[in-house]
């Protein structure tokens, strides 16, 4: 394995936002050799050299993949998935393979199959847009952001250094954490939140149907309340779909929050209203974010 | 009842960020003949003649209401319920009575009991800051902004005229609806999307206690989801207890919503999944919020 990032090609495959970003980034600084892309159409490619992120595309992996010496897997979970499993064969020996997936256990236990000589570590940058696609990408979508390693039991030192490594190059800050607690922690603070939001705009969806008037009232609380409902359908289902179990163990928590808060306010229990608005409060404060 | 705002001393109760943000705008506008304020601590009202939000402050209520011919209740909503029961008395005959408050069916029957010589119309600007108190006012807070009015039976033509010329004079756009309706609609896009966000918090408050690094993970989007729950707990405990059936019912349909996505979930089933994702996702991103 190369040792350093300076000395390898970086293959991405999948270039939207994510994969963009991070073409942009590593490209932008010259922290590596060379960046090359692998995407489904040919128009992405062109973009993508076009607006000087990759040195070369390819839409047959085999032909990229060999090339590199570090794989980035940024396409929706499920497809890494898909991926994960065709890679093997056209891998060069001793290259490491990361994903940027948003769920791990799942990832992990994909990038387990892989040939023995190959090394793989999986990655988790906590950042994003609105927005989508290579269009929205941005060299500085990483900076300063988290970005969560998951090691699997073969990821070696090198691998480990070399992935980090990758992590610093492009402004991020790097936290190693198993893959089971990493899923734990973002459907708690990502992937619930989400499933909230789109709660909150269906059931008002429902009261509209008698009193349309609701959208014009709709101020900045509820904006900020419901962002996350606008996020990319298929992506957020792909993470759903791969982190089932701990996602309905803390919607189970919501769920029963909103049950104190409703027995609460329905008993006009004061009391019980502030302890539970306080609590929220004080720790919301306490957040740097 | 003086015709025109420009003849008129307006008379603010309660000088935090709402009455200050009022004083503020009507000042620098020039956009009546006095503003006068009532507050609980003298150090206020020296503060509020400092910052040139008012001419003259008072601590005793019936001194500065007399003055007035438009007198503006600008504190908590149980506050200005309490308020409306004193202010009877103190009241110069033909003057205008406006309330701020956040819910309108309890302050609009208080209103109702005011003499039959006082106009009085409910209030309710959909602006805030996350910050509250004097030291937060901002002369441009309503600037653009949603303030809603809902007349009581007794409020004549020339009432609603002046209420809206003030509603105009600091910049904000003005709705007419009655209470009920308001109080459910504002109970939907604002009470339940804050309690939903207080419930968020003390369920990840839950796993916290088991798994702290979850605070480490939390980035934007749990800031968006979780910023209400931030709001000040004295203002919304007045909010919540003074209208409970209309949030119990919005809070029943996020309830089943959420019931409803645990299923789709717990289930795998990719078709309920992505037809509760889409139809929030395509409401949000047509919201121009």
């Amino acid at each position: 394995m190369a040792a350093t990032l300076a000395e390898v090609t970086v293959c991405i495959v999948g270039l939207g936002l994510m994969g963009g970003s991070l073409a942009a980034a590593l490209t932008a600084g010259q922290r590596c050799r060379r960046v090359i892309g692998i995407a489904r159409r040919q128009a992405t490619l062109t973009q993508a050299r076009e607006l000087g992120y990759i040195a070369q595309g390819y839409l047959d992996p085999a032909e990229g993949l060999r090339e590199a010496q570090i794989i980035i897997l940024a396409t929706p979970v499920r497809d890494i998935i898909r991926q994960i499993q065709a890679l093997g064969p056209h891998l060069a020996p001793g290259c490491l393979v990361i994903d940027l997936g948003s769920t791990k256990q799942q990832i992990i236990a994909a990038l387990n199959t892989l040939p023995a000589n190959i090394q793989a570590i999986g990655g988790h940058p906590m950042c994003g847009k609105e927005s989508s696609g290579l269009e929205a990408a941005d060299a500085a979508l990483y900076q300063d952001k988290l970005f969560m390693l998951c090691p699997l039991e073969r990821t070696g030192p090198e691998a480990l250094a070399l992935a980090s490594e990758l992590v610093s190059a492009i402004g991020a800050r790097r936290m190693i954490l198993d893959a089971a607690m990493h899923d734990r922690l973002v459907a708690a603070v990502s992937h619930v939140p989400y499933l909230a939001s789109v709660g909150i705009m269906n059931a008002v969806i429902r009261l509209a149907a008698c009193e349309p008037q609701v959208w014009d009232v709709a101020s900045s609380g509820f904006r900020d309340a419901t962002r996350l409902a606008a996020s990319d359908v298929t992506m957020m289902q792909d993470i759903l779909l791969t982190n089932r179990e701990p996602i309905i163990t803390v919607l189970t928590e919501l769920q029963g929050q909103l049950a104190a808060i409703k027995t609460a306010l329905g008993n006009g229990d004061e009391q019980a209203m502030r302890a539970l608005q306080e609590a929220a409060c004080g720790q919301r404060k306490e957040l740097q974010l």
